[in-house]
């Protein structure tokens, strides 16, 4: 798998993409929409890969939309060759960050996302369903949206004000504002704001407190659990999916190393694997729903 | 159009709704509540506001239901001529709270609540649908409601727990304390505390960061759009939403002057109008659905 | 009514449940589930109780389940004896956590934990529809569930995330760290972190705080309406519970007290009590939907 606008590298159990077009500040184009979505279903597929972390190369994490294409960017009617034969939803093209975040949502690895820099647009959004948010103090954030006459994408309107209640994702939205880091931090967008140089070593230690800790398995199915108890409509629905992974993974052997290990007092080693021991009872996650 | 218990202005942008009730601390009644809807009815059809600012005469906020029917004050069935020929919800008349934070939440122009004082029972519940609120260090809240013998109205039990959490919307709910501003801002209710003589201008600075930098048909739309995702049982509605409004608003006049104003570093000048641009995808914010 | 594995008593208008087997930190099993299912049957069956705290014996909250099944703690085949006749959800035992906290949910009287030590795996997820938690700094927590080879349970999917922010409940989560009180203040998990032995008595501070201000009846009909807000699929179904529940309880007795102490300046007196006066437009909370 060659990539062109991101980097996709694996070692000691982590998947690190790098947004790679330094020049442009990373912004965001089709073809690292489908290498984002590639680099996902590469890491979901390789049970060496326990977290993936997610930066940016040079001075931005990403600028937002490549606006390449000046007053006409955002304009699907614009080039039959760039958006014809996408997938629609009713009649128009996919918004391109939605098909980004709705595929990381649905990833089986947990990711963190190591913000190096300006992260604005779908620069942004694209970060929202990822487990963790980590922030350079170099970091800037904007949901620009309203300031270039479009809309909030990449499924925002609904990540965004659970991740940090309705009224501070308004105020970021309405305004489109640009803001440093450390409102970011009070805001509760990223977890922790780090020097520059701290900032891929936080990342790389949370990845492995994962990977030396946990049950690949137990990760995925949380990851999937908590998504979709997020979405559920009652917390009768979340009892009914817990009950029947419970019944499935508690029978399993991962529940029994991770209790006996405890028990022990020693590290769990963890027999289950990602690629064949996901238990039936995971709560669906569409690729699209509207296919 | 002529109010008699709130005031109603525009100037630079901005409508700025008073409740005018000072001698009473701006009580609500069924009069300032048919008010208030009409009031964000005008904002929303004049193309000249690009935002609400919310305050109240005097040294309160809005001291909750005005309680000169004393006992009987909640008691709908106390009076034909007061309560008759009200909408019903289920044969039951309609909450009076809940008709002006709907309306408000379906407001096509942001709005900010300035509030100066106390703001109590349905004095706070009224703020829950504004996208910020902003509170004078004289302020104090209540959700009250327990201590009256009633419940938190006015869709609180939606709109507060998406505000600042589950638990801290139940701790306020139960024990019914009033508290000050400072607990406010702790507890993410609040996104400033500012010396009484800043909140206004603060108010102010804020309407004219929206109004001076953003699409006033960007903003309606992400307006609705974020409730609408908020709403949405799962991030593919709010995927759908997104495409729609994407394609619609993508080619359409606001997004070429959006982009094109920030590659050529220059103020936008957006030539799309509320009035009659708003794009067909517009999720739908339903009056009352109970019609 | 005797417990082996809880106690229960009441005083002052409160009951305390305390979790007791401090021999075993704690530890949940079976037969604790059951216990605290009834304790609070009874506590909402009581007049007298106007608030629940619930606290651990000895130096722990609760450690979590029972690990004495070692690797087959989990493996719900392992016993007929054990699990036989359990109540299922698509043929799947009942998640055990899930049955107290959606009993928890469901209580009539608000809930407060007062988290003396650690809180670990179902010992912290129990406390999760809890109304507030109040921890001693010497409390710790952790959702240790993919250390242990399963899953968050105990519907924490659903509640964690509406407590906490949706990032901050999959960084706990998908880590599986404990973490020290600090912490859990910090990411909003716990309201308060108090000395050990002021811990005790702010919780019967809270509790009394809601004895002595509020209607019985109004604080287990906005209990109700909150979660189920929480539920709604939209402001509008909460707009529907609230016109029906300020219809019915607005010309109650308990609203004519509540008010017109109020405008006397005195305590109110309400005279309506939880096992007699609830409104028949109470949101439903099934017990168990699956039968």
């Amino acid at each position: 798998m060659s990539f062109t606008e991101i980097e996709y590298g694996v070692a000691d159990g982590v998947a690190t993409i790098t947004l790679n077009r330094p020049e442009r500040l990373n912004a965001f184009t089709f073809v690292m929409r489908s290498e984002l979505i590639e680099a996902f279903d590469l890491a979901d597929a390789d049970d060496a890969v326990r977290a993936v972390v997610v930066t940016g190369r040079g001075r931005a994490f990403c600028a937002g939309a490549d606006l390449g294409g000046g007053g006409d960017t955002f304009n699907h009617r614009r080039s039959e060759e760039m958006f014809g034969g996408q997938e629609t939803v009713d009649g128009s093209p996919r918004d391109g960050g939605g098909t980004v975040v709705l595929r990381i949502a649905r990833s089986l690895k947990p990711v963190i996302g190591a913000i190096n820099g300006p992260a604005v647009g779908v620069g942004v959004t694209m970060t929202l369903p990822m487990d963790v948010r980590l922030a350079s103090d170099t970091a800037k954030f904007g949901f620009v949206f309203a300031r270039r006459g479009i809309v909030t994408e990449a499924a925002s309107s609904w990540f965004l004000p659970r991740i940090v209640g309705i009224s501070q994702a308004m105020e970021w939205a309405v305004t489109g504002r640009v803001f440093p880091a450390a409102e970011a931090l009070e805001g509760r967008l990223v977890s922790r704001v780090l020097p520059a140089g701290e900032l891929l070593p936080a990342a790389y230690a949370l990845a492995g407190e994962i990977a030396d800790n946990t049950s690949a398995v137990s990760v995925a199915a949380i990851r999937r659990l908590m998504w979709s108890g997020l979405s559920a409509a009652s917390p009768w629905e979340a009892h009914r999916a817990d009950s029947k992974l419970m019944n499935a993974l508690g029978s399993a052997p991962d529940a029994a190393e991770g209790v006996t290990a405890f028990l022990e007092k020693r590290q769990a080693n963890f027999p289950m694997k990602v690629s064949q021991d996901l238990p039936e009872a995971l709560p669906s996650w569409p690729d699209n729903p509207y296919e």
